[in-house]
């Protein structure tokens, strides 16, 4: 079983033009398509816009709103970075403030790898009193932050705005347990503010997803496979880490496909490979990016259907439609092909045509049941307590 | 943000004809059905037929089956009628009862609200021993009944069989805890019954929607909207006063639809707009009638786009198939306009098309959801154990 999710991949129709999967050539997606089941998929459930990472949690089968992990222990996670009972961590974006603390860029001109490594030493030569402090370069201006100490609580909300012009939100506590960390949080950012103030660009830290140690239900014993995982963002070597999965950086979807065969032989049941490049381009705005991002999918389709794969499931995590240059709460286009799925016949795949399919919408944590149903992977049900 | 409902809107296509929606001449409704989301909602459950109270609250975001809520208790509310705890309240039909005691009329010719005034005066001048008795006329032969006494429970089922040429069915309680009321409640309509005899038409109370005080989650507050009712049917004000929306008396749709600049000028987030005639027209089986109010409401669609209105949601709370001359199981079109909603490019609005449509089949209750999140006013969800 291969489940390829295509991050932000889904978009929408308006009056003034089609989806990104609609516009974008796609003559192998949608072949394949042609011998799918076709659906569409809410991934935390409707009108709700997901993070990545509720949005694979769905996918994997978890329902987001009964597992809550944020978005710091899934980098943390991707990091391999070990947390401790009772550290807390966020996503760190490196941001750029103007002088007047206002949010120029919330990525920083999506700043290198390397010149993030300057910020966060820059952080971690610090001290920060009663708390460790360690930030750790993620991929470009994302980074995670990690504080350590006695007495934390994760419930602190997001300081990102999500919009620029605007100055970062103040550490403010969720709820009364996290009234005190909101605090260390206030006085941590101060003293980074001044760390990094001689600096132009790269200046801040937007802070999203605090959270803490999670664990999660083990992906493989629970669904009686043995899991793979290949990405390259680190934070989705850390969704698939967390549960279980073994996991491998590939550079890109090419090199993936070129790993297929392999773990097909090595007696892997089921491989996630995850595709960053669709949600790059949404969150950019960048239409012609976006079709070029499937359109290069597209062109591995006839290498993923070569290598063994027996039950192929493409996907996305969530939409990311250009007109909004952010995740959207938009259903998300869903194919099922191979084993006992039914090849609806419908030559096209995008959210108009999987509109028509026989998977109808459902939510993302109902995939998971249908693939291993596709692959002949779940037993008869006839009223046992005992199943999965 | 308006949704706008009409009421039991809802039909069913057969063999021998088309859906009331489908068949009536709309085609402001059709122009706006191309630039929307469509689809199906259940309002409660499939295959369950709704009150108008569960069905608006479906609307409203509250899971029928988990807020239950009477009839009788929104008619309070509707009616601006403290009750006070222990209070007994229900939906009474002022009907009438042919000499042999079965009934000949549910409605009493739908008798004016003035001639109700005179029955409900006759039943208040009475006295009802250890219980306090209230008639309250609501509209027409709608009035409340409220019962205030010792140890009263609202555990006791309706007397209304729904139907004519059957006598009104005795009080029953539903539970042990309703066993005494119900013997009060008998006591009263043998009472009632003495008190009207002479009259040939409207001499009896057909009661429906038992219940007591509730209080439910406040709409404002968990939406975070400023939100204003504007309805005919005191019902309808009921229900919006129960969820704390500020509520407003308007004599017809166009009355509401004149009203919606100036809220959108107050800074009112939601506006509901209730539209009582189709389903006055499904109930009486008048498909004439039916077609006609659809007609109605669809002129005045394009004042209803020019009134500043940025996401708009038209539906029922409920079908009422004039086949069936009742409320039905059969699941309610809905459209979503504006905002981020998609625009399925399907150009008529009936139950149909909206098979068709992206917003698929889904629980009334996630409509609101769907509004919220086309509007804008949903956060990303990224694992937060308290947002929305």
């Amino acid at each position: 079983m291969l489940l390829l999710v295509l991050d932000g991949v889904g978009g929408y129709r308006t009056t003034r033009r089609h989806s990104e999967l609609a516009m974008a050539h796609t003559p192998n997606l949608d072949e394949l398509a042609a011998t799918s089941a076709l659906g569409l998929h809410d991934p935390v459930g409707r009108g709700i816009t997901p993070g990545s990472g509720a949005g694979h949690l769905g996918l994997f089968g978890y329902d987001p709103l009964r597992y809550r992990v944020g978005r710091g222990t899934f980098t943390a996670a991707g990091l391999g970075v070990e947390l401790a009972e009772g550290d807390v961590v966020a996503r760190a974006n490196i941001c750029t403030l103007t002088e007047d603390g206002v949010i120029a860029d919330r990525r920083a001109g999506r700043m290198s790898t390397e010149e993030a490594r300057t910020v966060c030493d820059l952080v971690n030569e610090q001290s920060f009193g009663d708390v460790d402090v360690e930030l750790v370069v993620e991929m470009g201006h994302r980074a995670l932050l990690r504080v350590r100490g006695r007495g934390l609580h994760p419930d602190v909300a997001d300081t990102d705005p999500q919009r620029v012009d605007v100055p970062p939100i103040a550490p403010a506590p969720l709820t009364e347990a996290g009234v005190r960390t909101a605090e260390t949080i206030r006085t941590v950012l101060e003293r980074v503010r001044k760390v990094l103030a001689h600096r132009k660009t790269g200046n801040f830290l937007l802070l999203r997803g605090f959270d803490t140690r999670r664990e999660l239900p083990d992906f493989p014993g629970r669904y009686r496979v043995r899991a793979a995982a290949l990405a390259t963002y680190p934070m989705y070597q850390g969704i698939a880490r967390l549960l279980g999965f073994e996991t491998r950086y590939v550079p890109d979807l090419a090199a993936a496909v070129r790993t297929l065969p392999e773990l097909v032989r090595d007696g892997v049941d089921f491989v996630y490979v995850h595709v960053e490049t669709p949600d790059l381009a949404g969150e950019d705005g960048d239409l012609e990016a976006k079709k070029a991002a499937i359109e290069a999918v597209d062109a591995l389709v006839p290498a993923i259907r070569e290598s063994g794969v027996e039950v192929l499931a493409v996907t996305g995590d969530h939409a990311t439609p250009t007109q909004l240059s952010a995740h959207s709460w938009h259903p998300v286009p869903v194919l099922l092909n191979g084993g006992t799925a039914p090849a609806d016949g419908i030559a096209e795949f995008n959210e108009v045509s999987c509109r028509q399919g026989s998977l109808g919408r459902f939510p993302a944590y109902e995939l998971m049941p249908q693939i291993l149903a596709a692959a002949g992977r779940l037993a008869k049900f006839d009223g046992q307590r005992h199943g999965m």
